[in-house]
């Protein structure tokens, strides 16, 4: 295959690469092949990716159909400007609109989920004359100046050197955090934050407010599930006052959750969606909007000021159309929900036989557990965005053991590719119990 | 090839593509066919592609031997994570940083021009502390909010609507618009404009500025060649007040003009460089910013606050190495300085002969003609930033006779392949004059 060694590849990547989120100058684990839920080194050891590298690769590595596909468009035409037509782009257009349902009309195609939250955030201003943007503080929608103004997590604060205008935050419920029983106390704690987000609506001026951007399942801060009733009740103040609501499906989005989106678990219908990541499996960058007709029409009267090189790219719609024809085509929903029993099961145990597991929150396969270091009064392993050793040496612990997870905070995130087996479930979950047997023993 | 007729590619992207920076619902021409500087529509029309579409497609359509690469990378592996060292990723980091120049260091990739940007103005806040952009009017550096902001050109003004800090805008010299005679007065012209600009940089204050960012040879804005001296005293300005300088080379760059990067017709090292389109010849989405070692080094000790899902797409990267490869192997640079002389030439006799073409600029094969219905007093054909008929004919003039040009304000841009041979050029320049023979005898 390549021409390098391990070792080559790895000291070029230090010496010449700056890392997302990182310090540049360190080894990082050079990858010679990667194949259903495996990774493989250089030198052969085996890393069973149970975070869908970051929660992206839902139909897995070296997934033959969408190889296939993604090499017939290229034997084709790779790449068509935004103001030509493309079968490619055409088809999967009509593909996503159909997916997110019948008030959905049109799609705009970026690059990234960064892109699809910017153009969303630009269309709600143009739509509505308002500049205000709210989003919630347990959030992560993207690094670029816009993306990461919304944004809730401590990721922004680059982005807050100079500053953007017209970004709000408002408080998400958590409820484990928070205090509050699931199953119990759904209701009071929705009225609580409900009756606080409008308040905040009201201080702000609802006519000043475009939009509420939110991930329907909160994802990289913690696959934090919402109380009953909460998200209908924000979809119910959006209307109320005359607010859009876009909903960032980038993580949760294609079956993550087990639904096309995550937000058709819950009893509404928001006006834009925001994706990227699974749509092509990250093996094509492509991310986008879905539009309502409202917005839709809009745009049919008053010319869209956004715009991007590759907004459309036809060998990325190429693998977007491979990618909704295998998720359907092998029931991929379906198969979701089967496994999402027995990762629940595996989780439930896990809360009750660790000392070091506050909570475990699974929807699809989409999970984390809730690392705790005083169970009793629900006292996080770690502080907020204070440096620390511990979730490190987790991770490191279960990376040494082949098992790949994915971390933030106080979280230990199972969101393995939606292909993924009941064998290798069975093959793989034992490990994240000794894992927390030695968290029990060593670290709390 | 494709399952549709064009007719229904062409009514699928009516109803559900929101079009970049148009409306929707319109009829756009479905491409069937793209093959080294040619598209073909379904009915067969051929038209040459004397724009690069976005001037992104430098090596042309169907370039075969950089799809081989891409479709050999496919089969190797597609995806792997930003955290993760992978050989197409780690030698195209050295190839930049090389193609770049001894004073880089490392790269940081992206998916786009607007992303590169975004991640630059990122890094210049974090290494200065300090927040001010600036910036020219006459530019275009993307659409997302930081670097729409920064952009000149009136795409910026979507962007405005909430608005973002820090964002100061400079005139850049366009020596025919502004009444100078390029070869007589580049010296006060030169003197004029740094000292406006050195004097905007002590009222804003020269240690609140970050970095200046600038399109080396502002491309979509009328491939405006600076006057001699200009960039170099642009240098000197931002190392009298400690301001970095970004090079914004999306366009101008991977051998446009000739040389690798804009910048290198000057004497002047930047100390980011931007990039995206050229880089892949478009056929996947990606960008960067090359960094030099006082950055580099910064990073090294200090945790970067950028990140991307797809910070060096595995894909992307490996038809980056192809690109790259391309580019040296078949000696790009040597040809298109090669061509530029033929280009200039017949630009040069269109000056001459035409009432309506007031000035041309050629440099490699980066190229506008200033449209104008008054020569003598060099006004401008159309009035900037107002719709007009007259661009938009023109342009479906060309067209209709197989001819496609990039155009924005005033400017007719031919940004042919940089692959083109002589005799295409022979064969489809003439198309040019009969177009402003028209424009003579009807639109002025
Ligand atoms: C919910 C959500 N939105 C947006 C993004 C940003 O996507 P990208 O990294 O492609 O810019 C992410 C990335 O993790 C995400 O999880
Ligand atoms: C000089 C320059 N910078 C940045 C961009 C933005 O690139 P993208 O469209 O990939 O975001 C462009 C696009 O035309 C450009 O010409």
């Amino acid at each position: 295959m390549g021409k390098l060694t391990g070792t080559q590849v790895q000291e070029l990547h230090r010496d010449h690469v700056l890392q997302s989120w990182g310090k540049a100058g360190q080894m990082a684990i050079p990858v010679a092949k990667a194949e259903g839920i495996y990774l493989y080194d250089y030198e052969g050891n085996k890393y069973a990716d149970m975070s869908s590298l970051l929660v992206c690769t839902n139909l897995g590595h070296d997934n033959k159909e969408i190889v296939a596909a993604l090499k017939e468009q290229a034997d084709w035409m790779s790449f068509m400007a935004p103001s030509y037509a493309t079968e490619a782009k055409s088809v999967l257009a009509k593909k996503l609109v159909d997916l997110a349902g019948p008030s959905f009309r049109r799609v705009f195609f970026t690059n990234s989920g960064a892109e699809s939250n910017e153009n969303a955030i630009k269309m709600a201003r143009m739509v509505t004359g308002r500049t205000k943007i709210f989003s919630c503080y347990r959030s992560y929608h993207g690094a670029t100046l816009g993306a990461s103004n919304a944004s809730g997590d401590a990721r922004r604060f680059a982005a807050e050197l100079g500053g953007a205008n017209g970004f709000v935050k408002f408080m998400n419920p958590h409820m484990y955090q928070d205090g509050y029983t699931r199953g119990v106390d759904d209701e009071v704690c929705t009225n609580n934050y409900l009756k606080a987000l409008e308040q905040q609506i009201r201080y702000e001026g609802p006519n000043q407010i475009a939009a509420i951007l939110m991930e329907s399942i909160v994802g990289a801060n913690g696959v934090i599930l919402p109380p009953e009733g909460y998200m209908e009740g924000v979809r119910a103040l959006c209307d109320k006052y005359g607010i859009l609501l876009i909903m960032d499906e980038v993580m949760a989005g294609f079956y993550r959750t087990g639904t096309a989106f995550g937000w058709q678990h819950f009893d509404l219908v928001p006006d834009m969606i925001t994706f990227a990541k699974g749509v092509t499996n990250a093996y094509v960058p492509l991310g986008g909007v879905i539009v309502n007709e409202q917005i839709s029409s809009y745009f049919e009267e008053n010319v869209l000021q956004c715009g991007l090189t590759y907004s459309g790219h036809t060998l990325a719609c190429a693998v977007g159309n491979a990618c909704v024809d295998y998720y359907e085509a092998h029931n991929i929903g379906a198969h979701v929900v089967e496994m999402e029993a027995i990762l629940k099961d595996f989780m439930e145990t896990m809360v009750e036989k660790h000392a070091c597991v506050g909570e475990a929150r699974c929807i699809g396969l989409f999970s984390a557990f809730e690392m705790v270091k005083d169970k009793e009064n629900r006292v996080s392993l770690v502080d907020y965005n204070e440096p620390n050793t511990a979730m490190p040496a987790i991770m490191n612990q279960l990376k040494e053991k082949g098992f790949i997870a994915f971390n933030r905070d106080n979280y230990v995130s199972i969101c393995p590719p939606l292909t993924i087996t009941k064998e290798e479930l069975a093959e793989y979950l034992p490990i994240v119990d000794e894992v927390f047997t030695w968290v029990d023993e060593t670290l709390i």
